[in-house]
């Protein structure tokens, strides 16, 4: 796939698999890796072929974070300096940020399958994913403190949400690596797996997630639990029921999704996710960057 | 009881109890049922001999979501179709989310206790109440991409706050039914019950929430939970708290709450829900539907 | 240390320690200690000396709630009749509400140490801390619906995000005290102790948290995590997020971040909480009382 360049992706039976392909490296983070993951959720949610995705890493590591070759001033973004970032107003956007939004709007579910290490940007870019699967290998890092930066890529809007307050700020300001029980026990990660049955699982996990589900109300759905987990009321998410369940309600999906269910049989659902999404969820729906 | 059609109504040592009353039909869902939850809890905010309110069914149903009577085009709601929803500027009010916004803003504990199936709206109509207690033969299901549509009554606002969001996620995405032990396990259900205990449970723990507890305080520590759920900043809720706290400590209830407490005997609260309600709350707060 | 009435204050190798210090009186909260409390918190946030902060009680309770000395009236605050809150648009602004928002804004993360009892104000003063260690002794209770009162100190904001809404909803509306078992399977703290080893416990949580991070770091990880909590969408963080890393990746704790980590050795830190903090979290962040 010449599409990407740090990353291999195939499809197999319905599930995009892509997995970071630089094992000697420890799959570091970089403006190369921003733009392919923003281009990899791009693919997917264009390919009716996809149902949904899982992620993961070759060699030891998921993702060992940021690429610290450019030494002490890995972290010193100089405009220009980092094609993969945008300046807006003069403050450059985090390319953790862009992948993290980027994944939220996925129309696909996400699931990542944890290999090995996955220590700042590696661990803060799984949490808009849907599932974290880790080999008992895996060990996670919100490091950022120990190297005098801060969390990022949106990450303590998310981790709070995923693990609760006091876990997450222990972890955050310690800094400090911790292994795949940690994180099980905590609700980061929910199973735990040999690695050589890690991606079956999540592979597994993914089919679980669509296999007898239309592909439009899980699109819809993505988009309307991620969006409704920060809204300050109901009625937001009320708004934005009433129209899906009018729209999704006179569908063919929901004519052969009770058809089916009235004869016992498995549903054939007609719509596509490139065709037949409603229009209440624009692409522009993001609040802007100021 | 003629006011209500779809669920049986009585009321035991200041516990409303209302029961679904279509066993036959595993107590579907449909117009009568949003009208009748919408009074039932008109009725209970209305009447200060209801300290709390638990909602059961009758037969092997909690609520078995839908009524799909009408076949394929079940969801398919013509204007004026349905009686029990409301045209809005072109759309027509979801009536699961009409019904759990009604229950997000009751003035009593509800609690339900779920018998039997609750499947669809079944499911998602429990989630702004106080306690789901269970049958072990309770079964759940957000069954809604199996049948082409999306979750509705505000269930992705709810869910995850509930029980997270790989979970939340998961059994949206897959569709699923899950039984009882599943539910408890992800915190959906705070207890398992045989299934002749559990409307005393139930009811022991609408007893247990407000027997030695100031009616109004109960009244209004609920609406206060329920709204800072959403706030973006705990600024708003100290806005409220401050109102509280000056309109209630110099309240009847205060004095007596203190001076019971100090003379070691069970108060006698004499403030009403009905009448000493302070105004910071009005019936108008709830953001507008557009 | 004469500028606090209500607790001691000592700073040993990094952790500040305050001990409300009237046992006798279980530890009263009263005007007294709101400003001792709002004085305590500016202290450590100007002290670069100080890395976090412990807070405990000394005798048989943490803080015992309210000072009933006042009698049936206690809640019944009169204009000027209690110095330590403030009147704005002729509403009295609740002290505890006015600690929480304090510690809400802490530059240092703090752990609660309880001791004992924790009632009332005496409980819900610690929600808005990092962590709560507690005693097999310590005990519970949001007892407000008891007094006649609602919860109050932004509790119905913490207090469900801390516990999830189930359990927060029952102790709220029952009023009941509870144990330290109940509170460590809740969440609510997050470990138990024998008394005579809580402190040293509370106090090597603190090293923990801070012993290899870097102080301005940390600070801005504190004010991250708990302004996102409330934040209606992730955009809002990656606006902040993008600052942040801009504004610490130049810095000489990167530098040396970064350094340190490439020569396996520890770091020192040369920037100050008190002149290295960016401007993008100005004190008047905080959304006015109205």
């Amino acid at each position: 796939m010449a599409d990407f360049n740090t990353l291999d992706y195939r499809v197999e039976d319905g599930i995009a698999i892509a997995t970071f392909n630089r094992p000697d490296k420890m799959n570091p983070f970089n403006v190369a890796m921003t733009q392919d993951l923003i281009a990899l959720f791009d693919r997917t949610d264009g390919d009716d072929d996809v149902r949904a995705v899982v992620l993961t890493g070759s060699g030891r590591a998921f993702c060992a974070g940021a690429d610290l070759g450019g030494g002490e001033k890995t972290f010193d973004y100089k405009p220009g300096g980092r094609g993969g970032d945008v300046d807006v107003n003069g403050v450059r956007r985090d390319g953790g940020g862009r992948v993290t939004l980027r994944i939220f709007r996925s129309l696909k579910p996400v699931i990542a399958a944890v290999n090995g290490a996955a220590v700042g940007v590696g661990a803060t870019m799984q949490l808009p994913m849907d599932a974290r699967l880790a080999s008992v290998d895996a060990r996670f890092g919100f490091v950022f403190a120990r190297r005098g930066i801060t969390p990022e890529a949106c990450s303590s809007w998310f981790l709070p949400r995923l693990v609760g307050m006091p876990r997450a700020l222990e972890w955050v300001y310690s800094g400090r690596v911790f292994g795949a029980e940690e994180a099980l026990e905590a609700g980061l990660v929910q199973s735990l797996h040999q690695p050589e049955e890690l991606l079956d699982a999540a592979v597994a996990l993914a089919h679980r997630m669509t296999d007898d589900s239309a592909p439009v109300s899980v699109a819809l759905s993505r988009r309307m639990m991620w969006q409704s987990l920060g809204a300050p009321h109901p009625m937001h998410v009320h708004r934005i029921d009433s129209r899906a369940i009018q729209s999704r309600g006179k569908s063919n999906d929901a004519r052969e999704g009770i058809a089916s269910f009235m004869e016992k049989r498995p549903a054939q659902y007609p719509d596509r996710v490139s065709s037949d999404m409603p229009d209440f969820y624009p692409d522009s729906d993001e609040p802007e960057f100021i």
